[in-house]
């Protein structure tokens, strides 16, 4: 499989997996695209991503960050969140920190593909991606998602990727067979149209009988998509979105699910604004699980390991500098270099495995985080406005 | 002022203050120092600070890292902090994460300054900074401690700040009278002999009477040193010592130790590692203080508020994302252009004014930081060991 989807060596692809043809949708599901203006060269940039059958089991996870775009808001107010028929989407414009005005835009999305789709307001998510800040031009965009439900097709996931890509250099999207199910996703990571925020969004689609949709999605965002760090950053606008039919009347793979947002998850980190390599942090012996998560966190924040990744400095101390700040005021002995195993830091390998061996306890935690180079600075800090 | 010490906007000068010649310590005390080797180029290396008065008043503030350095746990373990007549130092070694052997030759340094000077051990604070995980050459620094004893002055401030000094682009150090009292500080900031952690030390000399030193220090550290982060990495060996003999028998003049300390931090963060640029964000209308602190410390470390400072962004929706991610799951309105004052973060200003204004009560916090760009990653990556 290695140079197929699941290629990071911190995935194992469930067994029997088989890839498909990766713009074909999972069964029941159709995606079109059109092209409004948002992002510049022509690209798509509205989506539409619909299913055809009548009943559906969906979850969403939005974004926690306080300053939530008026999509998530949308999301949170007006979307069933179980039965999510359709979602609109769209890349170049975040559509946050618009106020009142960008919540009625976010609305009347939903409710142009509502209209256009035969759907209930409630049965369509909106996501969007790009510069925060700018109003939306409305007019172009509800003609592009009339455009867009005129052009739905089953192998149009590849033009329901572009709709949500901004500055991504490659394409997340993956079509599976396993089990007697088919399984498509399609997901963006930490671009950005001009600098601004990363912004990281998936969608799901599977005609597999999942009968809590919330709790799998939960299961599996956790180790996935909550375990990346590009730069500490919480977006605005983070959205996954989950649906299945059950058509094919049999369960999901144990551990499909999680595999591919996993993988897609370290597509993110490894395509993150100006990433070169990306690292994997194991937290082991600490004493809870908070304690954990807070030193393996510290350490994946840490612009100092983060430039030794990127430097290919195997700077063990930079570790034992961060891990004793995440547990300050602790009473404990010196992280020494044998508690620290950082030779990958300054390794060839694209994927380095960094391990900390507290002794406090049973707890541990991992974090897949991006490097810091001069490409995030030239990225994020070369831009006048 | 603006052309003496108290350059910063954000600082004023108490009244009254004048500036003496810096190299001159205040009455009563003498420095001295020696080139052993630890760094290169025949600079100053080992330093002593010592005290005539018999009897002193003193404090010391030390990191609370978890990894704190050797010389950090002497401080803890066998220094009287209220009663520290000599400080012996060197630059160009942390002994951090030296272990045992660490914590042995810490003290050894402290016992060879104790025994040049004629004090005891318990009256000597240690304190060291450059790359870590390496041995100190001890024969080579105790030789360089006794060189130092013999050449202690009242007007070698200068060496003994060169002896505290790693990559500091500019020394730090005053003497000022006001009030007729004499204070002489000098301070080492945010640099590295070998990339590693930065590490600041401040040591303050004065002949005024402080009857409450440890409250005293507290007081002026809190709003000066406790406000700055250049990397959000909190060292393994920071230290501020405050001595004081009384001599005058005048009280310090309000406000003359927080402002000295104020500059001296905000010289640290000017002279951070590659910074280009600092800047000042004022949280207002939070909820409590710890969310005040919180919100200001996320913007402070946000490596997109930092690359936007760098670049002379003006890019007020990541002050509005790192706002809302401190404040995730919180239940706000929008955090607008109109809450935001970001204009300076786009101005020539080398000292940029940012605000922040929330909706949520009265409590209100300000952070000082350096901005992020292409010379904190060459300083920090481009070392290969």
């Amino acid at each position: 499989m290695s140079d197929g989807f699941f290629r990071s060596r911190w995935v194992d692809a469930p067994r029997g997996v088989e890839e498909l043809e990766p713009a074909q949708l999972a069964p029941g599901f159709r995606a079109g695209g059109a092209h409004v203006g948002l992002k510049n060269g022509g690209a798509t940039d509205v989506g539409l991503l619909v299913c055809d059958a009548e009943r559906i089991d969906s979850a969403l996870v939005l974004t926690r960050n306080a300053s939530a775009a008026a999509p998530i808001r949308v999301c949170r107010d007006v979307v069933d969140q179980a039965n999510v028929r359709a979602a609109v989407v769209n890349s170049g414009n975040a559509n946050a920190e618009t106020g009142e005005k960008g919540f009625a835009d976010a609305l009347a999305m939903s409710e142009r593909a509502a209209d256009a789709l035969g759907l209930e307001v409630a049965q369509v998510a909106v996501a969007e991606t790009g510069v925060i800040g700018v109003p939306m031009p409305m007019g172009s965009v509800l003609q592009g998602i009339e455009a867009a439900a005129e052009n739905l097709a089953p192998d149009h996931a590849d033009v329901f990727a572009e709709a949500i890509t901004t500055t991504d250099r490659w394409r997340k999207l993956v079509t599976l067979t396993a089990g007697g199910v088919t399984l498509s996703a399609q997901a963006k990571g930490a671009g950005m149209i001009q600098p601004n925020m990363a912004t990281m969004l998936c969608f799901v689609q599977t005609d597999a009988v999942v009968k809590d949709p919330a709790a799998a999605l939960r299961r599996a965002v956790e180790p996935s998509f909550n375990r990346i760090t590009v730069d500490g950053q919480m977006s605005t606008n983070d959205t996954v979105l989950l649906q299945a039919t059950g058509a094919s009347g049999r369960p999901l793979p144990e551990g499909l699910l999680e595999a591919v947002l996993l993988q897609m998850a370290i597509e993110i980190v490894r395509d993150g604004e100006g990433t070169a390599r990306a690292g994997r942090i194991d937290v082991t012996g600490a004493a809870d699980r908070g304690e954990a998560e807070r030193v393996a966190r510290a350490i994946a924040n840490s612009p100092l390991v983060k430039t030794a990744l990127y430097g290919r400095d195997p700077n063990w101390g930079r570790i034992a500098q961060a891990a004793g700040a995440a547990l300050v005021g602790a009473d404990m002995d010196e992280i020494g270099a044998d508690s620290i195993d950082a030779d990958e830091l300054g390794a060839e390998t694209p994927e380095a495995n960094i391990a900390l061996r507290l002794h406090r306890g049973d707890a541990r935690a991992h974090v897949y985080f991006a490097d810091l180079g001069h490409e995030y600075v030239t990225l994020n800090a070369e831009y006048t406005t």
